[in-house]
């Protein structure tokens, strides 16, 4: 997203602004707001930085959709205006011909009243952004592009867990994915220590779900995954200190901890965390929380390579599919920003 | 001290300013700037918050000087004119009848020019401070308070060691007690990076000699000791996050860790440090690193409490001395601020 704080930072509480171009991209492609399914007709614009487009890029390598869907990709930085292509040769996305996500925006809707945010997908034909309801569009991938999908694509959305699975994911969102902002974007004293108390019931909550089983859901990999690991995976670069959520590091909470790092050393998740563009994202973009814009050199991250032993809960991690292959040619993450 | 930053922050790299009131109190008071020894003339006036003024207070009831010399102890935050004795009922020092310590400062030298620092030991019968050279201060606590030590008082500066001690001590105020600074209050990244590489060079090589020796100088506490203690507490709960010294906690130094809370729970360390005025004084006082003033909640701190088997390295704490008796009335740290 673009990490608009809009009225939160005046506000004591820190609340998101979740109003987005709901559109969506469907198999049928009939309904009102919907459009079909098509590869190559689509472009996902994403941030390695940014957690919730982050999940995008997971979502598509796990299912093997990027020969039907390219990736274009923002630096981490980003000006009150627009993210920006920043990293493309000529600082314009070789395929819409953009500088600023925000031109994407406008041809959808001049004017645009609200945050441009990532991860947005755009229709490359028009230029227009189709939808950038992040939450809706993984499950998209999902459900929508099936026809797409690579072989030994995992099932990330199973039907007979979703019940389960939406408040699972429900709690993740507003105590965890949203809670770690709620503790950095406080106005107040008060708010903020809710905000504190409030995501470290929820990581306990989570240390002792994740205690006896590998995954959110059980055996194998979901959405619900997914969605965890990418705060988790800026939790100690980022939010430890920045956003103050310091009861411990995730480091120091030994099963979120390993969970995280089997996750990390399984295809898709570690070779999309890009944690110099991370760090560089929150630190150089928040001034008024972090008026010298210098980057932390830390912390040491070597530890993401290590023995996590989670192999011992079993489980099967693709369930009935397999591991994605390689990374694509060019969509690698550079060596700065590896462990 | 003030937590001035001098030119520090317009400057690339942050430079103390260390041109003190360098009178000292002597055995025999009769150089030139010397004063005499006597038990109740002076006043230390300290603040628990601050790393250079906490060392005053360790040692003094380390040598069990509390009866020679009093203790004034001002409050955690300070505006950029002084520190204040808001702690006390009327905001006034009982003993002193000042609200400012700058006052003290004022009645010794009328328009003094620098920063209003702690620990500062004031002759109370003129209310004029006559030195405030912290580094001297504690040593002529050792050397020239002697005849006012109590039975069993260490030897925190004993001659045969001084001359290695001089240097450990030198190099962890260059590298660590300031180093730490040196990272918070970095004007550029790239003075930043470089500060970041000497901590966290010093603190390997810190790691590395305290690996096999109990203490700093050998088996016994020495003033080295005190002055290392008093950074390191504040590390996790403050320069982690807010000077970015993030490469670890503390905490993930096993053998710093281990040092540290062998220090805090020998008397005279752990109940001399309050972490809430600890946290308290950074976090509210640095507006141009922190502008929203929020206190962090975190870290957890019971882990300061539990063992840390550095018994196994032998070592006689006291040398031939002994522990201090318990903390005087009205000298305990309140209970906030305690594990």
């Amino acid at each position: 997203m673009a990490e608009s704080r809009g009225k939160g930072y005046v506000e004591p509480s820190f609340e998101r602004d979740t109003r987005y171009i709901d559109d969506r991209v469907t198999e049928s492609g009939e309904g009102a707001g919907e459009w079909p399914v098509e590869a190559g007709r689509y472009r996902l614009v994403a941030a390695r930085a940014c957690p919730w487009a982050n999940r995008t890029i997971i979502v598509r390598r796990l299912l093997g959709l990027e020969d039907a869907i390219s990736l274009g990709l923002c630096g981490p930085t980003h000006d009150q205006d627009s993210w920006t292509f920043d990293l493309d040769p000529g600082g314009v996305d070789p395929v819409l011909g953009i500088p600023r996500l925000k031109d994407a925006y406008e041809a959808r809707q001049p004017g645009y009243p609200r945050g441009i945010t990532v991860p947005a997908l755009v229709e490359v034909a028009s230029g227009k952004v189709v939808t950038n309801d992040f939450a809706r569009m993984t499950l998209d991938f999902s459900t929508q592009w099936r026809a797409h999908h690579r072989e030994g694509a995992p099932d990330l959305y199973p039907e007979a867990l979703r019940e389960e699975m939406d408040e699972v994911m429900k709690r993740v969102y507003t105590e965890v994915n949203n809670g770690v902002y709620r503790c950095g974007f406080a106005g107040t004293q008060e708010a903020y220590d809710q905000a504190y108390d409030r995501l470290f019931t929820a990581l306990d909550w989570l240390e002792d779900r994740l205690s006896d089983r590998r995954y959110l859901m059980g055996d194998s990999i979901t959405e619900a995954d997914v969605r965890l690991f990418t705060t988790l995976a800026r939790f100690d670069p980022v939010y430890h200190g920045h956003f103050k959520c310091n009861r411990s590091k995730l480091s120091e909470m030994p099963v979120l901890w390993a969970y995280a790092r089997d996750l990390f050393q399984t295809p898709g998740f570690g070779d999309t965390t890009d944690f110099a563009q991370i760090k560089r994202h929150y630190y150089v973009v928040h001034h008024d929380i972090n008026p010298t814009g210098i980057v932390p050199a830390g912390p040491d991250l070597s530890g993401w390579l290590t023995e996590h032993g989670r192999e011992a809960l079993g489980g099967r991690p693709f369930g009935d599919g397999t591991p994605p292959g390689p990374v694509r040619d060019g969509e690698a993450v550079a060596a700065e920003g590896r462990p």
